[in-house]
């Protein structure tokens, strides 16, 4: 299918095309090569594959993707969804070798093809943990509490996401495959959308080679992911408001498809990320000898030479206090030294591989040199070509091979333009000097928003003013200090518990921070209504909604009902029963809880919310159980929690109260033999007064 | 300064020009009124005054809001700028009357005006009350849980939201100039960011008899608002990522502004709000004589008859059951006639005024035309120039003034283009019949993404099957029955608590919807650290961060010191109190529940989550209060609640427990004498096991 030998006397008539997976079936061109592009091994040059997308007809793969993969994910919930999540990541996991295979191929030393394998696969697992812990298994999400909107309660709103009705075409940057395509593939996934994924040419057929593997494991409903190997010209000439657009890449491509039509008029859902100058901040108590100095050090040379520092996140500027500019440069040469072998990731001891091509290495060296011209000076490293390891094992400079040795720049005039504005997608980073913390956020904000910043320090202070003072500028920032320098997952590297993207330069866009990148796949729509028809859209019970209190089959009181029998609304009103000054002196003695409100009517009556001696809210906590719970075994297994608990109205000696239970919200669980049932409870006074409003969560048998 | 006496014989050289409030000062054009629009009365047609903003520096205008307005809104939490808020609405509510002189004069009636100018302060004492409810009283906002991201906790990350640090720029529709200027400068206010408000020309001397109060008012800081009077060209050319434009209006000019490189390149934000098809769904149920069908006809006509039909949320196709068209199209012309009286909104009376201006009036007469000649038929009301009551209480047909009488088409076709795309920005409305529900999803979807749609039915089945067929191609859906009839607060009336906005052809945008508005004019950032860095940023303490179990000046305990000398990560941490069966039987006998777990030792042996018999949750919540309440009166005033809990290992007879108790948030009210303390409470037992975790809530004096 895809090849992994490099085949050296291969020509384009030769190679094998890389494939697109359309409309369920494997495709490629009829045509000859004509308008294929190659694609190469980056340290040896080699003929690998060829792409081309000619006569693929792109605006049926879409038509699939709203009909057939629509239909079919439709007809999972999220919980099943996120489970097939977890169940492709154990399958994949199994074939991570198969993959890396590929990967090498591409320039990607070991560690470099972990970060974007086992990255991808990692995230795979997030999404299938989280979707199952953080969502209802069903397919409406609510968003935030009813508001309720007459006086009488009759009228209320709230808010709820269901998924877009469209497409969502994915388009990737060549530095990360599969995690480029994972981490954007699984928040569409769990929301109920079809992906179309779209892979940068260079790198495509390690995509391929994932995909192949997933559509092999035959865990995915039909039509959820298609793979376009190629060119997705058109593309957006058939998407409307219903489908989503993600790309990942350059700022001029972002800029071309954020200027179509489609999507200024037509209302195409567009989201970027593009690449950013991210800065890394020094702070001024990180002087040389601190930890924080070390670990600064260390991350600027781990995101240098991580892929080659082909990485949209990686650090272009280390901001620096002025007089610290020498030894932090000097550092940072001396830890390349020691550690950085440029060569064949498939070599022994090679710890950078090549960049993904020989163009990509041009465009590197080019953006150097406009750097250099700008007023930069090369405080460590060259643009000549460096001395590589071969895969023999040999060194010595090469002809193929896109390889660069590591570049450190200093700069006089730490205002220079090319210094914020120039990228140079390679191994290369500016050291730069400020003279106090604002003028430290104000060089960082030069950037003109990015992804991601580190800032470096063990001040709190410092801190505070350097983050909050940069945050809007960016989408992540990384606080290094000593106590989280060997666990933190390190400034480059995006994690699917947190967003990734960045306002302004970085795109503007979002992506992965856990269930959040699964709601921007969704539609935010408020509803107004009854509480009844709230409940009905929602299957969520709404205060003010009917209750059922009579029986059913299984017995009179709800705690009798197994999870499938179990409806919302069902529910259960106790009896009053009295409280008595006794009571609640009884109550603090055994607790302990000699709180004067319980105790002393004189210091009771003066506190400005109490009439007098109280009852304790866990006294009547623990006597509303009291009043609710069956006590023979039943389906009721545990009541693990409780939440949203408000003390409303006191009870004083004398008063009496009741509880009023129903079932809210069901969630049955899909590996276990019981589900989680959440309670509204109200508890009421002899007046029908309400002294206390919580949820008690209980695991209900199946 | 604007005037409200209308001024028969005035000419653009004689009238006054409305004035911009710009960098703190009134600002008119020096030039002569070449360059000028004049506005005229919607009724009578006199000339009221002129627009001109040549001249005006608005790059000066932006910077100004990015460094006073943003440095004087910096110096304020968030209670404080929603109590400012409050303050300026009560400022605004005792002028009602005199804005509404400025209303009448574009042909809004006095219920028009209360939608547009009550509707509009309403809006302010929503955000006034929701800003200091829902918000911390501080600078950032924590979004989200605390993810912790290495196996010893020392490296964690979660996502705040900061303000932008740009300015707003608001451009408003011409139908409500008051509400559509605060419902976007209030979540901007609250969220700290300045605000360039632009109303419409044809009725922004309204917008501007308002900011004159609220600049007279003195209530705002400096900067906080600005407004432009007339064209605001060139604009965009200056602002860039940091700034976000909000826009109300036209599809095509909302197409212009966001084709502008600045915001497909610059990254400015951008939102917008314009005109859909807005439809309303009759339910199969809802037949004649229904308390549903009552209140479908009666919606569709006040839908076509506020503000005469000119409403971004007007309901412009009624989709029904295809045997109902007929009666449904007699029963609302049956309610115009009886009901609709149009005339002049000074003139008593009157129930439907004039459109904003003869232009307007013509474009909506070309659009009905053109829907006829697409298909649609008259099945009610006229083209022609109706009867009008004019302000000195005679009716006849008037040369002035921008009326029209209402008008209801039907079709042959439902599937005719015209009906679900071309919209007629007046007292329009066609009646279209379905065939099943499928068919009545489909027809809405046809609009292509809308503001809003009314569902009108009592089945809830039926309501679940729309709602959720139409919910991702709406912003908003109402669902409407015998129980919300009367206290719905309309189809076509966005709340300041539920978004407003729709995806498609309604813009694609968001606002409103309570704090999600305040959001949007935010960053999200993620953060990553240790918890004592993510405590020092966010100002919440958080697990893992350090803990000060040290005395203070006022004494040991930490209930025992105020407000203001309460630090987050004051702590205190009990002994340990061993439980015993006796404790355990004994507490089931008082409080009533004697759930198995608790009494049975078999029976809770055969419990899959529990070792033998164990104590219950709300004994050990009651003893955990035991062990850490101060029993003398003491600045801790009430625990009114409680919030997270969650039970992790059981309590068996003979373990002992203890409480860990952290001062977590602390938010000082502005208004009280008192604020609100979270407290982190840990339950462990003898084995340093988490026995259980929650937030206990109280009011703590200042």
């Amino acid at each position: 299918m895809t090849t992994t030998a490099t085949a050296p006397h291969a020509t384009l008539d030769t190679v094998e095309t890389v494939p697109s997976f359309i409309m369920d079936s494997w495709w490629t061109p009829e045509t000859g090569s004509a308008a294929a592009t190659p694609v190469r091994d980056a340290s040896t040059g080699e003929l690998l594959a060829k792409v081309s997308t000619e006569g693929l007809d792109l605006a049926a793969a879409v038509e699939f993707g709203r009909t057939t993969g629509q239909a079919e994910l439709g007809k999972l919930t999220f919980h099943q969804r996120a489970l097939k999540l977890k169940e492709l990541a154990q399958y994949l996991n199994a074939r991570r070798e198969h993959f890396y295979g590929f990967s090498y191929q591409t320039g990607a030393t070991k560690i470099d093809s972990m970060v974007d394998i086992d990255g991808g696969i990692g995230v795979l697992f997030t999404f299938g943990s989280k979707g199952r812990r953080e969502l209802p298994n069903s397919q409406v999400v609510v968003d935030g509490p009813m508001e309720v909107l007459s006086k009488d309660g009759s009228f209320a709103g709230e808010h709820i996401y269901t998924r877009i009705p469209g497409v969502a075409v994915q388009i990737n940057a060549f530095n990360f495959p599969v995690w480029g395509m994972l981490e954007k593939f699984a928040p569409a996934f769990i929301a109920g959308v079809p992906t179309i994924v779209k892979p940068a040419t260079p790198t495509g057929y390690v995509a391929a080679a994932v995909v192949k593997a997933i559509v092999e494991s035959n865990i995915l409903p039909k039509g959820s992911l298609q793979l376009v190997s190629g060119s997705v010209r058109g593309l957006l000439d058939v998407l409307d408001y219903r489908d989503l657009v993600s790309f990942t890449g350059s700022a001029a491509t972002a800029k071309s498809l954020k200027a179509h039509p489609n999507v200024v008029e037509g209302g195409v859902r567009f989201t970027s990320e593009t690449d950013s100058l991210n800065a890394a901040i020094l702070g001024p108590d990180a002087v040389e000898g601190t930890p924080e100095f070390e670990a600064f050090v260390k991350s600027v040379v781990t995101e240098m030479t991580v892929k080659a520092g082909q990485k949209c996140t990686a650090i272009r500027r280390a901001i620096v206090p002025q007089e610290l500019v020498s030894a932090v440069s000097a550092a940072i040469g001396k830890r390349i030294q020691e550690r950085v072998v440029v060569g064949d990731p498939r070599a022994e001891g090679v710890t950078m591989g090549a960049l993904a091509s020989v163009e990509q290495l041009e465009d590197v060296r080019v953006a150097v040199q406009s750097m250099l011209d700008a007023g930069g000076e090369l405080a460590y490293g060259t643009l000549d070509s460096p001395s590589v390891t071969s895969a023999d094992g040999t060194t010595g400079v090469v002809d193929a091979g896109a390889f660069m040795a590591p570049v450190v720049l200093n700069w006089d005039n730490p205002e220079a333009e090319a210094l914020h504005s120039l990228e140079a997608f390679g191994p290369v980073s500016s050291v730069v000097g400020y003279t106090d913390l604002a003028d430290a956020v104000r060089l960082a904000a030069r950037g003109g928003g990015s992804l991601v910043a580190s800032v470096c320090t063990n001040d709190p202070d410092v801190a505070r003013e350097l983050v909050t003072g940069i945050a809007a500028h960016h989408g992540r920032v990384l606080m290094l200090n000593r106590e989280d320098a060997r666990t933190s997952t390190g400034h480059g590297s995006p994690v699917p518990h947190l967003v990734h993207g960045g306002p302004g330069r970085a795109g503007g866009g979002e992506e992965l921070g856990g269930i959040r990148s699964v709601l921007h796949h969704m539609q935010r729509t408020a509803i107004q209504g009854s509480p009844n028809m709230l409940t009905a859209v929602t299957g969520v019970w709404h205060t003010g909604a009917d209750r059922n209190f009579t029986v059913d089959t299984e017995g009179t009181h709800p705690f009798r009902k197994h999870l499938q029998t179990l409806r919302i609304g069902d529910a259960v009103r106790s009896d009053l029963r009295q409280v008595t000054l006794e009571d609640i002196t009884a109550f603090a003695n055994t607790t302990g809880d000699t709180f004067y409100a319980h105790t002393n009517q004189e210091a009771a009556e003066a506190n400005p919310f109490f009439p007098g001696i109280v009852a304790h809210g866990y006294l009547l906590l623990a006597w509303g159980a009291g009043l609710f719970v069956e006590p023979a075994p039943g389906p009721v297994l545990a009541n693990y929690g409780l939440e949203n608990l408000r003390f409303i109205t006191p009870v004083a000696a004398g008063d009496s109260i009741r509880v009023t239970l129903t079932a809210k919200k069901i969630t049955p669980r899909e590996t276990d033999e019981y589900g989680e049932v959440a309670w509204d409870a109200v508890l009421t006074n002899q007046n029908d007064e309400i002294v206390a409003t919580y949820d008690v969560l209980t695991l209900v048998e199946k």
